[in-house]
């Protein structure tokens, strides 16, 4: 199904731009994620991809585990009765006020990637338990990493032994292959490379490493064809056991994985010209608005409602602010008879679009409905 | 003064990242420029730049017109008690009902480029007054324009023609160099293309126009050498006299010039490390918290607080989101010493920075405190 439920219905009751999510289709996600793998997995959903509390309340519900990137995260998840021990403090850069607190509320696991971080967490979460993030080289990705996270397996081996010079606990290693990443074969490298701070860490410091942390990466169905959740899960798991071996505690951390396909956002064509040679179509989402990925270019499948069938044409397809930047695509095909009024659809648009929003130009972020929402909006306009 | 009054009071007081603005300034700004035009200027204050209530108030106070980019904008300013009519909703890309609740409102002028916004204006609008934007070629600019405004001269013309026949009142021309542009001939290239569609009208349609709205593009001091105001308004009123004629509004829509050296950002060192052969600085500011403006490399002057005197080293400077987009400057030069803790200042960071804030990964966006709350609170500190 193309579409959500209610789509059309929302049209009438709502103003765009808005994002519509269906909870019930993030516990599916953390399901089958889950059945995919055969042994056990910790599943840390990456909580800065959608943090509508409907979503953490239904995957606190599921058992899930969560990948948090500040104190902010770590306060709603608390208010939303997420137990502490249940979080990942994966971000490398975190304020000490902010380590201070996180382990007062009983946060137990933090990331690093380097002495100072370690020292910091070592000042104000003592004796907490940490992993150290790598940088893995050689992966093709369609997001090269900056370098902004991770370091090599010889700086990792030692931060390992630094760690528990500072008497913390080092339980692992982490990576990630870049996001929306479409070769499991990356893991694979990702978890060779890993597999030597392991071998290091043993043979250098005598410290045994027990935890893998996957990263994020799971890619989401947008305009590319994209692996099987199983086929990735599978290549962890064999990765793992020939280059690692047993009794690793594998997790994971997916983020656009479970909420991508949770959100539909919906926008209406404010204005169509055409100038200077090129056909523009102007929507009331843009760059500043939900859809910030597209400035790296990133793919959505954009669709004009009740005219998908029609004959296309390229168009470039621009946000609503007096913002040079705002434009979403330089080429997009869209229906040719696209008018304003027109509903344009992003499909699969759960993750990373409302998170990044801004009230840039004075315009409002779009807002975030849930299909229960929408339910007891539609009978309440029925018996109105 | 390279750092406000204040600034070191600031750092007991606030947790960081902050604006720390001085509204007195903008009253500065604006009569500096006032008294730059030798004759009649019309000043519309770009709010998308800044648009913080104490701006727009001192502004209004001192007889300023705004140039509004949403009905947001404008509602903003009506509660701050602005009169409609000093408003120039100068965004292209209108929703139908910002427009009629703008005319509603007692909104009289409109910008456009396009038949289609024409036809919207004459509907939700009727009778009000137009002007119609070009894209003009052969600027030279730090930020090339992508061209989702403005349209070519002979389009221009017959737009004039087309906005009388639905009723409207076209009066005039705008035309935009590009923000931050550092060569007043780019203001006399615009003209000389703006005087073409006067001239058109005139002759192929016999409409007069006398209103030419030169846009914004003023810049503020950063790290590069900057024309002066006094420079950029007589090349302008030479221009319009030369190419134009007399009896002629000159109206501009400054954004950043206005409000740019009216507010400092300052943010803290979160961590140092060595990485991967390169040396990274984290700060609590960054792209979404921010410094959006610095993916498009703009350059602001950075100093670390107490250590502007030091040696200086080359440093990749990043934000505090897990987001590798979130990476300010690859390069920066800064006190070879710096280290967790210390402040980060951005100088002259009062326009385009906290209008672009998002709440991504749970990190708030950083507030806004001006130099008369912080003796406010600093009298209240001293007295509890």
């Amino acid at each position: 199904m193309r579409y959500p439920l209610l789509l059309e219905e929302s049209f009438e009751l709502l103003e765009t731009p808005y994002l519509l999510v269906d909870p019930k289709q993030v516990v599916k996600n953390y399901r089958r994620l889950i059945r995919a793998f055969k042994g056990d997995v910790v599943v840390y959903y990456a909580v800065k991809a959608n943090s509508h509390p409907e979503f953490l309340r239904q995957l606190n519900r599921e058992g899930s585990s969560f990948d948090v990137a500040s104190l902010g995260e770590i306060m709603k998840l608390i208010r939303l009765g997420v137990r502490p021990d249940r979080m990942s403090f994966g971000n490398t850069i975190k304020k000490p006020k902010d380590i201070d607190t996180a382990y007062t509320m009983g946060v137990e696991l933090f990331a690093v990637d380097s002495e100072m971080e370690i020292d910091k967490i070592a000042r104000y979460a003592p004796g907490s338990k940490v992993f150290v993030r790598i940088h893995t080289s050689g992966l093709e990705s369609d997001w090269p990493l900056s370098g902004k996270f991770g370091t090599d397996v010889e700086h990792a081996a030692s931060l390992v032994d630094w760690a528990r010079f500072r008497g913390l606990k080092p339980i692992g290693v982490s990576f990630h292959v870049g996001s929306q990443n479409y070769n499991p074969k990356n893991w694979e490298i990702a978890i060779k490379d890993a597999s030597k701070v392991f071998n290091e860490a043993a043979r250098r410091h005598h410290i045994i490493l027990d935890f893998l942390n996957t990263g994020g990466g799971w890619p989401v169905k947008h305009t590319k064809p994209i692996p099987s959740v199983e086929e990735i899960a599978s290549t962890i798991e064999d990765s793992v056991r020939r280059y690692i071996g047993s009794g690793i505690l594998i997790a994971t951390e997916p983020g656009r994985y479970m909420v991508g396909n949770a959100g539909t956002l919906v926008s209406t064509v404010i204005l169509r010209s055409r100038r200077l040679g090129k056909d523009w179509v102007y929507i009331d989402a843009g760059v500043f608005h939900g859809l910030m990925e597209t400035i790296e270019n990133f793919r959505y499948e954009v669709l004009v409602y009740s005219k998908e069938d029609d004959k296309k044409k390229v168009f470039t397809l621009a946000g609503p602010t007096c913002d040079s930047v705002d434009v979403i695509y330089d080429e997009v095909e869209l229906a040719e008879s696209v008018t304003e009024g027109d509903r344009v659809i992003f499909v699969n648009a759960g993750a990373y679009t409302v998170e990044y929003g801004t009230s840039f130009n004075g315009i409002p972020s779009p807002r975030v409905i849930t299909v229960e929402q929408l339910k007891t909006l539609s009978e309440l306009n029925k018996t109105a």
